[in-house]
């Protein structure tokens, strides 16, 4: 789900506009799109600007590339008069749509100062009066056809608020003073929680992939029947107190359990650790939104490379589930999505498991070890939007369920997030599969 | 099947003693390792000492790794009491196996100049008579403890056949003088071939792996049900011809075909053809081991990256095979695997189609869209060997089918060879699917 | 005068505490320290925050960075309990100076967003209040041992002020949108002006270095003689005119011209013409702070590196100066440093020729032939400050005069500027020699 | 000295045919040639082809380039019907003469398995003979008119000696297995040798540059005036002892010593000790060309950077000379450059002083804090061969006095040698000035 991740492909059929009026449409709009702002409201100006490195964007490229995407897809592909609110803006907010001219360039970001966090606002408010003129005037045809690019847009919106705060987060850890983004602390609970447990899972003919009416990107589709043969998947993440004992085992000095590439990647990075892990006098601290703190151990680990998460699942005598086999137990665990921690929740930070449950949804996105790779049958979108589908299938992983930074509205059985396996400054965690 | 693809690993219950004499495994264990050398004839002393870029193999380090192999994991490991060779061969002969101590560092072996040639060829000459000693008066338990390993050893050999046509290809074509392994000329018939048509396959739930007694690699296993839709796949390899209209039609400067890693990949390089391919005076050219010449329209394109034939796939309005349809094909095809070019062919470079082949084997290998995953249930083997069992399983995609310098009696349909999406100077070529 | 090229050393007998009250210190204090704050007016909080390369800082820093100096090298230095407005602070705004503490890595300066710009305007007035304090109230023996380090810190201050005009330019020219520092136009005289001539200047044994007792850098001592022959220098700078001449013959494709380090950098780097230039519409235009727009003929070349001013040379058939023979020329010239055009005019761009000045003042730094080297008998100062004299004296050439953003009183004949090679984000320029 | 340091102009009036006949030449010409040759008699095939950094180059290049050198600037220049050779040498043994074409790309000369070492060698007979032939039979103008440049190419052929020497060691220092180029051990006098003592140098105007009619390169010339001070220079070189001491009280830690782009490049490097020591069983080591042993203390110490050298001075408390000092010492100091340790010896190896000899030559080059800069008055030869007078002088350090692999016959008093100052693969050592 980084920004060179996003997947801005519809399930065209199943966003039927005829559920939803006008005034609707507006709410949800105008909603999504003033949380993408409040998001910001704790960042000084100066936090607007800063890249903390590649892979992140500045909180005000956000603002306006959410924002140049209801321009482009919307406003100016449904009047050929519409004029841009700036033509430099095309360019300068255009993250990776080769289709809609060559993108300025990503690693450049963080070089801006204009235009400034107010003209970013600015070009907020116009696109989102002009959008809203657009659904309470266009014609039923007109809405219609768009409709679906609307809805992609505010998913695509809320992908980048899951991007806004790992990247405000990764932009904070590396200043030496930790400024906090949050004023609370963090919760400090030194109660024990289970012994990992194993479902027992029985194998068979699975139906994987999105097959209700409801929004789906296109990589989840079409569904299709996969063989799973008997699985047993652990009751829930894997914590950092179970984490630190592979640390303290010397796992990170030891080949034997990492992948070709990622003993290349941990000593050529000299990893050691998670990322925002630091071991200052002796004992392990790590940062988040909250600023320096010491771990707690019975959290989720979070922040692990695909990397880290595989040689964990190896030392461990384990290994990461298929995401077939995570989507088949997501599906058939029954467990609720209700009293999970997503964004919504406004902590941020994955919690320690609440009494038994399995932790499938939100706190942290989940490893899987299938490569991102299209379902048999797939088909890419056609048109500038459609260019895209399936751009970023290869060296991907895909990971499940969400995150404490992804909205709650976001996320679904189906849902297929993916990373680049050396990628850790998403909430990223780890739950284990052995055979009988 | 670079070096550091090898993957050493062994179906230990498939490989019994009780078929083989033991002059029979001398026998096989001589023509192996002859051939070998025998490969290097054309050699000047100069050509043995070359690396041309990281991934390449200097001609004599490939003569001196595949004796350390049979010297560590059959000489050393049997008798405790054996002295190596040479200490410093067992550092600098370690492709990359960290249970046997730090391997000297890849890229560097073009700089050693020591030890000599003839230095390497005494090695070998040694080793050979202690395994030969080995095989002859080992007890009958050794003998079959080790003759997996030994088995091992040989298709191991015969992984470093390939790997050392292929570098030598890869050393000279650097060399602004064009050297030629071969003093003949390539094959330049001018007779058309057939219209690319298509096989009808039907979907069913199909079995996928190895499962005979014969020798294969842990990868191939275990045997595993697939289910499959229906699929079409091209009668033939996709021609220089063919991939000629993709490069003139522009495709190399439009960004819709190419996967995001992909486009970063070919403008960085600036790559504008296949790996050899030179325009010179308006005329397409190519380097083989005969040296320069115009390319042959009717032959196979090879030398493509996985990039390159995703991107040509997706333009001609098909896809890649994934490597269950590559097997499920080629098992139903009753294609004989004769009359193919293979390594023992002495061509070494693919062959135009021949009256109504399939080409599924030999010529070059065959890019299937499936990433390098375990098998459902996959070990790895326990102890070093085992070690490194699936090491290579991130960032990497199988191919099938075996190529024109690999060993005929090395290939079988279930064989999945993998390299890097970026990697194309191995001898790969295109196939294509599409759906019905 | 980058950064990492500032040379904190004093010329300390030649300071005299007794020609100045405390007042009137307080009064050049006060001023030299606001006319930076005054420098950043016409920024925006987001342009405070950026860096554009490793070489230049954000302008936050640079006024976090002077104040650290004198907190540093007076209020800490001269009270042992003083304790620093802010730990971390004297960590993050250390330069360069090892024996001050491992500095803050320099090229990581552009993802500090905080402290704030208020924050730092804060650091600045609190230091400011307490030199203020301690100027008033030191006894006369403490204030007579600081008074050459608060000159020295004033002298660093004004270093810092041209790099801030310097680095803004630089950062703004990075900008798709092109910002304007200065609302004005730039002088667009059409007027032609003279045919470059040139003085006659006689061989004699000359006095080199500072030879009096007003400030001056430990690299301006001590005073020698050197021998110069005949020479003649060029009455006044190069042109753009001129210098375009030379890019239209195609100098920078002809290696002839060009010493083996500049021909490689020019080609790495692709330039073709000066730093800012750019050609649009078949017209050159160049970037100033008041935007882009078309070249004016008749000013004099600017934001070339030595290459490039050592290969127009060639190319002229002339040379450039010695610094012995700059100086030399500079200080018997008699042209006076009145109505020159320095930081103090406002213009930030360098002036075409006036009347007959020699423009040997202000408008660009003048590249000479001398490598930045010791002068015979040169000794660093003692203590930290003195750590650093001639620490960068590698690799760096020699400029001259000073330009349109040094601050007017921090000029001299015998100030010794020196930059890279490469470097051309300064305001540098050409004046040539030849031999009779 | 290095390849692209080589300076290829000639001081044309002081070479005169008429002190020397066709048969003496021709001796000349075979002796200087054979030696190249006969220093590589103790390599074998392989270390002919081997380059184990961008600096060196492989054995077999240094014999082609040479020939190269004669037959473009002899043989093809006097002669316009005269075809090369082989066409593609010409391409591939161009060091780095623009005007002769573009040279292959240097970094890449170690994968260049042909031509062979022998086709190298017939190269090298025919390129002689046609020089024989051409020094019997051309006429006695157009002789005369390319004696310079004879004499020029033997010049540049002992620089190429040099080259081999350094370059095969550095080869072999990489190699694990520490080859041996001599049979021989080195010298391992236990005997201490004298305090070191400073020799008091009057300061006066003193003469610089080449001022008889022996060969010279134009870098010599124009012989010019320079006024000297006073100074003490040490009465012999610095030692392993005296090195190990600046190593062991600890400054290779210490900033204080370094400049600034020293510190960076030590830091980056990790260099704790002069090139080829290696601390070993906690004794520091040394590779020669005698294979690895243990540093003899009393030798002078080599294989420094200007880098190192020059931080060695100030931790000493003293400096390096310029090289206007040097060359007045070397000039009065009336000491027999006989009985000397140069390559003639055939040691390869710098000795330990012997009686009280100053070592001014021979053993090591002196590191100068001179920049090589252009003497004033300095004029390029004209022509191909005057396109590269003082294309090195940048970011590089002049050497004086020859070292243990220079040609006896190379060397005088005027002789500037230079290298980047973070160079040390030269033998280059360190001579110590002080002010009175």
């Amino acid at each position: 789900m980084s920004d060179i991740s996003v997947h801005p492909s519809v399930h065209q059929e199943s966003t039927m506009l005829s559920c939803i009026s006008r005034d609707e449409l507006i709410l949800q709009f105008q909603t999504t799109r003033q949380l993408t702002v409040h998001l910001c409201q704790p960042l000084a100006i100066e936090d607007y600007v800063i890249q903390g490195c590649d892979d992140v964007s500045p909180p005000k490229w956000h603002l306006a590339h959410t924002t140049w995407f209801f321009e482009t897809f919307i406003l100016m592909a449904a009047n050929k008069k519409y004029q841009p609110y700036d033509v430099l803006y095309q360019y300068l907010f255009n993250s990776y749509y080769q289709g809609a001219g060559i993108p300025y360039p990503r690693h450049q970001r963080g070089i801006l100062s204009r235009p400034t966090v107010i003209a970013v606002l600015k070009f907020r408010d116009y696109v989102d009066h002009e959008i809203m003129e657009f659904i309470n005037n266009a014609s039923i045809e007109i809405l219609s056809a768009y409709y679906p690019i609307l809805v992609l847009g505010l998913h695509h919106e809320q992908q980048h608020q899951e991007l806004l705060m790992m990247d405000i987060k990764y932009n904070y850890s590396l200043n030496p003073g930790y400024p906090q983004y949050l004023s609370t602390k963090p919760h400090t609970t030194k109660q024990s929680i289970n012994k990992l447990g194993w479902v027992n899972m029985t194998g068979s003919i699975v139906t994987i992939g999105h097959n209700n009416d409801s929004f789906c990107y296109d990589n989840e589709l079409p569904v299709h029947q996969h063989i799973l043969k008997d699985y047993c998947i652990s009751d829930r993440l894997i914590t950092n107190d179970e984490y630190l004992e592979f640390i303290e085992s010397g796992a990170y000095q030891q080949s034997d359990w990492w992948l070709a590439e990622a003993w290349d990647c941990i000593r050529s990075n000299s990893w050691n650790a998670p990322l925002y892990w630091q071991k200052t006098n002796n004992e392990w601290h790590t940062f988040s939104l909250s600023g320096m703190h010491k771990i707690n151990l019975y959290e989720p680990v979070t922040h692990v490379s695909y990397f880290e998460a595989d040689a964990f699942s190896k030392w461990y005598g384990a290994r990461l589930p298929t995401e077939h086999e995570w989507e088949h137990f997501a599906k058939t665990s029954k467990q609720s999505i209700e009293d999970t921690n997503f964004l919504d929740n406004g902590i941020y930070h994955p919690r320690a498991q609440i009494s038994h449950s399995y932790q499938i949804w939100g706190d942290v996105w989940e490893w899987t070890s299938s490569a991102y790779s299209p379902y048999p049958g797939y088909k890419p979108l056609p048109g500038v939007l459609g260019e895209y589908n399936g751009k970023f299938m290869s060296n991907q992983m895909v990971l499940r369920g969400g995150s404490c930074v992804t909205p709650y509205s976001h996320i679904r059985a189906t849902y297929r997030n993916f990373f680049a396996p050396d990628k850790r400054w998403q909430y990223s965690g780890i739950r284990l599969v052995c055979d009988p």
